[in-house]
């Protein structure tokens, strides 16, 4: 057995884990990324926490994933995430090798949601596939030969950024229609909110998100669970969800075509009421010479684990 | 300087080159691919070809690369392609080999174009790049890591098929809203006929085609030299084009992030009155993280050669 660092640094906490190389998590370490302005100290109370698994477990280790907003696989840095207290480039590596002599991988969380469902989830053996995590925004991961596909950037794999309906949503990227504007968690929201308006009359009242909670109090888990109770509007938002995030993954089977489209993500917990009009949408939208192919699956990765995985996973891939 | 054959096979003809490693075409022979309802008459009539070739030159090749439609990389056999009277699974590898032993490499034809601008046209050396082929339809062919994509069925890199529009445009492939109904030669008849039907009572008098041409005589060059002559739905026509291929380029950046976006084939011929928009378009829809990392060029081969250098630059292709 190996072990390995993965690194979950999210804009508010920062979650740590010692990593076996079986896929079990050992230990656990968090800090507070919100608590910090600077990369120094923050990386300094990071290596204590990962220095006090190492010396608990009383192992070494391989390497240091880390999965990260904006993270740059080639250089290895995070580029100016708008959602961290601690601004500009930050070069991890540079940083972690004051410490420590170890490989440091860093990319975005999306790839790294990729690669450990290589590593250690349903992706295992395979050499071509696609990740979708669905979540505030929408993201992915790309596998092509066995490898992450980077791009000459590093930024390849922005498929919630894949324009679905010309003209159509304002998207936070400045742009309209994107993928993620329809599926991400705050998509289907508004999905909710401009289908309780055109149901509402003959509908709604029936329903089980009462007409008087506003639209700004409304949740993607509020709608997953009135779906799931049989609310119409629901159903019919996960209906639409489920339409075009199923068109969205057979427009990227023609780029690729891979073997599997894993997805994961909050806004998947719902369960058959996304995922069956998904599964027929992608089915009537898959070209003809792909069929049987390429299926939907679910991630088979551990919500609470998958980050620290992912990242953990980063130090194992195919260069 | 090593030699090798490029092969491209057309329902009607097969065009065979002897190709030089500087990518000249030293010698070109014929034959008609429709005179074969059999594999082994028309392989034995090929290989006679490319053995004078070879004598007249007095060199031995390195491969024969074939591009040929539903070619698949991993097979090397021509999958039942609906175009060709010599019908089923084609083993074009195994038949050469009764007459020649040197490696035969096989793919469809756009892979091929993408393979051709790599080794001998304006993607030397880049890592990562697409080839969009317009023609009656849109092929593409998608290098990353210097590689070509062909994905776990050898089916990859059929952005033609990328459904732009959403319950659009019937297409030949049975599902609808594809690229292709839209930008290819057929798609841009399509749209042109459609406009001078809006736009006619105000505009199509004073234009380049004479209301009196009936939709089915229409063609593509017709449309093409109207626009550089002026005529104002002719100019809408490729207006909507070059948006729509804009917007299409824009989305396939996002998977790969190449370093540029190369276009071949007949409709491109028109130049500006196409280019103009898409660029303007691509601009538009482009992510703002790619922006200045990528640009739509024209692809720098010879239209009448490209089909025979993308061929033999299979063989020399990284596996």
């Amino acid at each position: 057995m190996t072990y390995t660092i993965g690194i979950d640094m999210g804009g508010t906490n920062t979650d740590m884990g010692l990593v076996r190389s079986d896929g079990a998590i050992v230990l656990r370490r968090n800090i507070p990324t919100n608590a910090y302005t600077q990369l120094e100290p923050y990386v300094k109370d990071m290596m204590a926490e990962i220095k006090s698994m190492l010396d608990e477990q009383g192992v070494e280790i391989d390497g240091i994933g880390i999965g990260a907003p904006n993270g740059n696989f080639y250089t290895g840095c995070v580029d100016n995430a708008p959602n961290l207290t601690i601004k500009g480039v930050l070069d991890f590596g540079k940083e972690i090798h004051k410490y420590m002599e170890v490989p440091v991988v860093l990319s975005n969380d999306a790839n790294a949601a990729a690669i450990g469902e290589l590593v250690y989830g349903g992706a295992k053996g395979m050499q071509h596939f696609i990740m979708f995590t669905l979540g505030t925004g929408v993201g992915s991961g790309i596998v092509v030969d066995g490898k992450l596909v980077h791009g000459s950037t590093g930024g390849a794999g922005e498929l919630g950024h894949n324009i679905l309906i010309p003209e159509g949503r304002q998207c936070s990227c400045g742009r309209k229609g994107c993928l993620e504007t329809y599926t991400s968690a705050r998509g289907i929201v508004q999905t909710f909110c401009e289908l309780r308006k055109e149901m509402g009359s003959k509908e709604t009242k029936f329903g089980w998100i009462a007409p008087s909670v506003e639209d700004k109090d409304i949740t993607s888990k509020m709608i997953g669970d009135a779906a799931n109770a049989g609310d119409p509007v629901a159903l019919a938002t996960y209906e639409k969800t489920g339409y075009l995030l199923g068109l969205a993954m057979a427009n990227a089977v023609t780029f690729s075509a891979p073997e599997a489209i894993f997805l994961m993500g909050g806004p998947t917990k719902v369960g058959e009421p996304l995922m069956k009009p998904l599964r027929e949408s992608f089915k009537k939208h898959l070209l003809n010479i792909y069929e049987g192919s390429c299926d939907v699956r679910m991630s088979e990765l551990n919500a609470n684990e998958v980050a620290i995985l992912g990242a953990a996973a980063l130090v194992k891939m195919k260069k």
